[in-house]
């Protein structure tokens, strides 16, 4: 597709013509970020939240978290007043929430072109694609593992939407390319085939150092700049993997932002009901926000809530529900009243195709996103599976 | 489809076998009408909301509205205290809001099994099939014209349902039946097939007539309560003809319930903007329940609004649009400030088979609905086209 400028016409007249031309040429722009003017949905009152923040404190002091095979992270935590008992940290009352106060509400995502950095925080929202998918489907192909090339080709389609305004990280996974240098090339195609902001590979310490490195080069430094925010998700329930950890660590100490975020499907590694599967949202955020702060005061995070519900007869996970509703809506409040960014939401669906059940589960899910004062959406555009 | 009651076993064990009977076995009730325990969402101040009253009330006295062809309207209005010019009716500002002050915040439509009457308004949901469709389609016919068996199979799926509250009204068209009577044919389907409440007929006043003479029979009189809650459309702008008006007064003479629904594709019989529409919509309402009023002080009513846009380009009606959700969110802040019930949303959408389109603008329609404080929906169950 050819960039195309708009025909603008100096001299008079033109009329249907000149306008038929300029609404169909290809404009190759980028819609600001929303800067939302409707309230955001309040479902809990004051009361419901406090009794979720204690709970979620209670969680922390008496069950704790676990920082597995990552003794340099029991040490800090041990430094900090925490009870370490094995790989178990037993976090006090209040300690995590103080460790959390550091955190900025709101930090600007630094693009190539300038006008296309993002601030993430406020009202603001920013909409990302798709983030994850193994797979790919065309009308030449069907359903197949997907490969560099496709990666190549969704990073140049989110470049050329109007609506995006980010880059994303594993628009899909380029299966045909070594994992050990995967994140290599998946980096490239975005600082070269895009100039919107993107993400940082988190599937080792190390490709999250050569992440922050590869910004380096792009940015020429990255002193007091976020150039990259990254998906650190947490093996909930409670659980802190020395993967996950491990590259937060570097992106944290490199002053680039993380989205803390409980991946959870309520009924398998939370509870089926929403105050229960809210309290453990909570603690699990608050011990990953605070642990980002102790590696460095002030760096950049992201309150994280990506939440499922089970078909409790047949396991399968599910989207678009009443229960995801609630809590997608509930932990947008818990966010604000911490003073942190909120990431939640998406086009999710559980269809296998692009049908009216994806339809509709999408729908659902982005409606109750937008309400809920979502500030950094990944899979806006929609996915499937 | 038998109906069988639920076999609940008095002995003790059972165990999986028994859950699964009971779980699998037709029950055939209806759930409770929604007590909706959610805030209403706001998207309106208290500001926006009294510069859109005034401005209604600049409408109605400045262009007013016109009765048409109903020179006893006319009168009544003249004797009220509005300022009638032809077939115009401009009602001083104040008049029209004092006139509806008589209308109640809430009131019970009976049903034929007294567990199934409904109260409207609060902050109850009650949901109604789908209104009007001339069209059916199954797998056998595919697309055709509806008949008076098809009219009472749907009748029928609306009692099986356990989601549905409401019998509902014209759930198609059944044109095999002369229109001179094929109200009569349908009333004694909803009495017959259904227990559950259900509508009156608009298209003349003379059916109107038959429909409250109908209910009477069914329930043995009618004095003091409710059996009927039909649906008047109003001919957007500003115009109330004399069919609709018709059915109108006999409603409201017979204390039976009205729904006062402006009939609205904006950009097309309405302002391109929210506001403007939402102006628009006031106004109409207002002249429309204080002519209830001005019929029997104290008959119910509801506040209508169903809204959609337009597309600019082709003409086309669009649903499950930003615009529709604005109006929809605000005209139920506008019902709640007169203390009237409200009428709006439905499974809205401009696709013509239940593909993904469908799904997704019908979730949209439906969770805007659900947020915007709606006590009466039509279409919840899904249309098409």
């Amino acid at each position: 597709m050819a960039e195309t400028a708009s025909p603008r016409r100096a001299t008079r007249g033109g009329g249907g013509a000149a306008r038929r031309a300029a609404r169909t040429a290809v404009v190759h722009d980028v819609a600001p970020v929303i800067a939302r003017n409707i309230p955001d949905h309040a479902v809990l009152t004051d009361e419901a939240l406090e009794i979720i923040e204690a709970n979620a404190e209670t969680v922390l002091a008496e069950i704790g978290v676990s920082f597995v095979d990552n003794p340099a992270a029991l040490a800090r935590w041990r430094d900090a007043g925490a009870d370490v008992q094995g790989d178990r940290v037993l976090i006090p009352r209040g300690l995590a929430r103080k460790l959390c106060a550091t955190a900025p509400a709101r930090f600007t995502q630094i693009a190539r072109t300038p006008e296309r950095s993002v601030e993430i925080g406020g009202r603001n929202l920013v909409l990302a694609p798709v983030y994850g998918p193994p797979f790919v489907r065309d009308a030449a192909g069907g359903r197949r593992y997907a490969t560099m090339e496709d990666f190549s080709n969704f990073v140049k389609l989110g470049q050329m939407s109007r609506w995006l305004h980010h880059s994303g990280g594993t628009v899909c996974e380029p299966t045909d390319v070594p994992v050990n240098k995967r994140h290599l090339d998946m980096l490239l195609a975005h600082a070269t085939l895009s100039d919107k902001p993107f993400m940082g590979s988190v599937t080792d310490p190390a490709r999250a150092a050569d992440s922050v490195a590869m910004a380096e080069i792009l940015f020429g430094g990255l002193e007091g700049r976020c150039a990259l925010t990254s998906l650190i998700n947490i093996n909930s329930p409670l659980t802190f993997d020395a993967v996950m950890m491990g590259a937060l660590e570097v992106y944290a100490a490199a002053g680039q932002a993380c989205i803390l975020s409980p991946f959870i499907v309520g009924g398998a590694m939370a509870p089926v009901t929403v105050a229960g599967t809210l309290t453990q949202v909570l603690a699990e955020v608050m011990a990953g926000v605070a642990y980002a702060q102790l590696i460095r005061p002030g760096a950049p995070v992201i309150f994280g809530a990506f939440v499922t519900s089970i078909d409790m007869n047949s396991g399968a996970p599910t989207f678009g529900t009443p229960e995801a509703a609630l809590i997608t809506l509930g932990a947008g409040q818990l966010a604000r009243r911490m003073g942190l960014p909120y990431r939640s939401g998406g086009a999710f669906c559980g269809s296998k195709l692009p049908d009216a059940q994806a339809g509709y589960e999408s729908a659902n899910s982005l409606n109750v996103a937008l309400l809920a004062g979502v500030n950094f959406m990944l899979h806006a555009a929609g996915w499937l599976e």
